[in-house]
């Protein structure tokens, strides 16, 4: 669907109102001139394609479409070159009328219809056009709208699923680069440099900040300055941007010797066998992310308890959340402009309306839940994981000890971690990985 | 000088009233889970030496130091992995008391002594602590701090120098990395992944948003994109940082095929002259960083009347901005945790209080004005450009032909941008250029 099609398409599902949805702005790093990479909003590039900041699209009631675009100073050619007119881009989303972004707070009624900016200058920009406070934008959010948006988005098209299989192509080559210089004495951003380097050199940004490290048990580790040993095992989780801003995210957990310890490659195939069975969940027709979850939790329980590290009923131990201790979070989450694609319409938005996230530790991390349908597109990401912390914690007050051998599973505590992840498309029937198959 | 050293000289050269310093907060990107690689503000480290978001440094009129830190969740183990407690972080700061940074607004008064945040979501924290509108913080700012803050890190001491030094030695590194790969048929993009190789190998930031570009007439050209020709010189404006944030910004063009034409060889002697007159200003005791502009557009005015592209009276084009068609920015800025250091303090950092800054074109984009002291460090960095939409406004109107021969200019209007830049150091006597020497 083109985005002319894709806008249609919201007014028909979106309730009365003029709609709003506003194009990101730039984001100060240092002071005002010096700004983060300019990122768009997901929502704004799905319906417009426009990678412009400061910008706005107003559909109103009666479906005439206005594209609100900050008129360029006649300097700026000086410091960055020639700019697209209002005009020009107007033409490239297939948007007739145009107005200046400066006089958009005219156009905002009581009855307009947004969703609350994530960003905070488009925070308190849009509080100022509705002349009310920054802390009155979430209640007065459209939820109708978001949930709206969320339909559309969700179910991807075969052009958002070759820029997918595109964006999981790029970070195929990234692993790659990054293997290849993969060898104990290195440090983690050494392999972060190679990693890198083909996304920089195709001028595709990256859908997150990667992780690489050798310490996998700290989820989501942002560090880099480990020196890698030759019985480490390198987590490498990272996606590549496509050229139209769709997300891959991917997680490999290599050898940093190339080959592992007979201790860890059971764990590691225990991992791949919680993830051989969160992929064949998700091609049972009507099945829900909830069940995948449980169904790869269930195989790691099986696994662990092979090792002597879990023990007792399977099904039990997996309802009491006792793997938990070793997988403390969801199996995955939905994928497309964003890496947790849509989270700015709220933390829930993979559960079905009116149903509530699980207050049990490791359930409570769940961030897809709902049933899959044809076209969604998310990630299967089992992992395993030895924190001491939280082992200490648990085995203080023989927490599960029913389920759980805390005598065996101090003997695995330096094992860190592990994780494995793709990109699964859901369809009529079945599901496939996307992708060109990256090793594991 | 240490950071308890640093906090001391504030207190005692700050207006009367408790000082505030925030840190700055994580900034989101796509959600609010998706953040930019977090960016410490520069102020707070310079007092603190602390990394830490979401914290505070308040000193109070007696004296008094508090650090406020975020109470972190138990559950973050997971995640981040241990963080360090309050203590631990005052401890590193020698800072003796500590509070919880929830409870922050509970100690500011009226009286309270703080800048404007440049994060739009510490605008938005700051104006509710203190029971304001965002849109007051502006006018009830503090400018005496800031001018006590500037003066302080205006002047680096000898750990800052030894910073900027480590800072610009990796930088040469990350050019000749770069310069490594750099052939003519290779992709800007190509040659920026050479170009940050060695700083992500070092878990160093940039500076900024390096500038990789031929066409180096676009001044802060943001794409990567252009295939590079023979005839190209190319124009890498970067800088790494130093690990305790200090910033490196030099400029190099390099010729594609390794030697440059005689007509661009020329214009890059033109530049480099300009450089030389303006580095030499620099040593004069007393000079003012606009006598160094002026030392600088006199040089090149001079080169560009041998070239007759420029005629007449060289001192009387230079006072008319006659030059300013060939260079239309300021000579430099100051340089230190900021690559425009302490920009954030407002527009006229640079210039003298009382002083402003003139509404010539060029001259309007001289970022320091004021005369220059030892311990200041800054950039001498000036460039040739040939920008067509600037030749052809001008042109219409015959602007300053009496200095200007358009006939020539168009001989020359596809002859893109050139520029040179290096950092130095004042001295009380003299200056030097810092870092090992990078050639050009």
């Amino acid at each position: 669907m083109d985005h002319a099609g894709r806008r249609l398409r919201l007014r028909q599902t979106a309730p009365q109102g003029d709609i709003l949805i506003l194009s990101a702005s730039y984001v100060p790093r240092n002071y005002p001139a010096e700004i983060y990479p300019f990122h768009q909003d997901a929502t704004f590039r799905y319906f417009t394609g426009l990678k412009e900041p400061d910008a706005a699209l107003l559909i109103k009631d009666d479906g005439t479409e206005i594209l609100f675009v900050t008129e360029p100073d006649p300097d700026d050619v000086i410091w960055t070159g020639p700019v697209p007119g209002a005009d020009a881009l107007a033409a490239q989303a297939g948007i007739r009328n145009t107005a200046n972004y400066a006089d958009l707070g005219k156009y905002l009624t009581a009855h307009t219809l947004w969703i609350e900016p994530y960003d905070f200058r488009l925070k308190l920009r849009l509080a100022a056009w509705l002349s009310i406070t920054p802390d009155q934008l979430s209640a007065r959010a459209s939820r109708e709208l978001g949930r709206a948006i969320i339909e559309l988005r969700a179910h991807k098209d075969p052009d958002e699923i070759a820029e997918l299989n595109e964006a999981i192509t790029l970070t195929k080559r990234m692993i790659s680069s990054a293997q290849a210089v993969l060898e104990p004495g290195r440090l983690e951003s050494d392999i972060l440099a190679a990693l890198l380097a083909p996304a920089i050199a195709n001028e595709r940004d990256q859908a997150f900040n990667p992780i690489v490290t050798v310490h996998g048990e700290t989820l989501h580790n942002s560090g880099y300055s480990h020196r890698i040993e030759p019985d480490d095992m390198l987590v490498i989780d990272c996606g590549a941007e496509s050229p139209e801003g769709y997300c891959a995210d991917i997680t490999r957990t290599l050898p940093a010797s190339g080959i592992f310890s007979a201790k860890k490659q059971i764990l590691y195939d225990a991992v791949l066998a919680a993830q051989h069975a969160g992929i064949e969940q998700t091609k049972v027709p009507g099945t829900t992310q909830y069940e995948v979850h449980i169904a790869a939790c269930r195989a790691l329980t099986e696994a662990l308890k092979h090792l002597g590290l879990m023990r007792g009923n399977v099904d039990d131990a997996v309802s009491c959340g006792a793997h938990a201790l070793f997988m403390p979070h969801g199996i995955g989450h939905m994928l497309g402009l964003d890496a947790h694609d849509m989270e700015n319409y709220g933390d829930d938005v993979g559960y079905a309306p009116g149903t509530q996230r699980s207050k049990q530790f490791g359930l409570d991390a769940l961030r897809l839940a709902r049933k899959l349908e044809p076209g969604f597109v998310l990630t299967v990401e089992p992992g395993c994981y030895f924190i001491p912390e939280l082992i200490d914690r648990w085995a203080a007050t023989n927490h599960l000890s029913e389920f759980i051998n805390y005598d065996m599973v101090n003997k695995y505590r330096d094992m860190r971690g592990i994780r494995i992840e793709d990109d699964i498309l859901i369809l009529a029937s079945g599901s496939i990985v996307l992708g060109p198959g990256i090793d594991k």
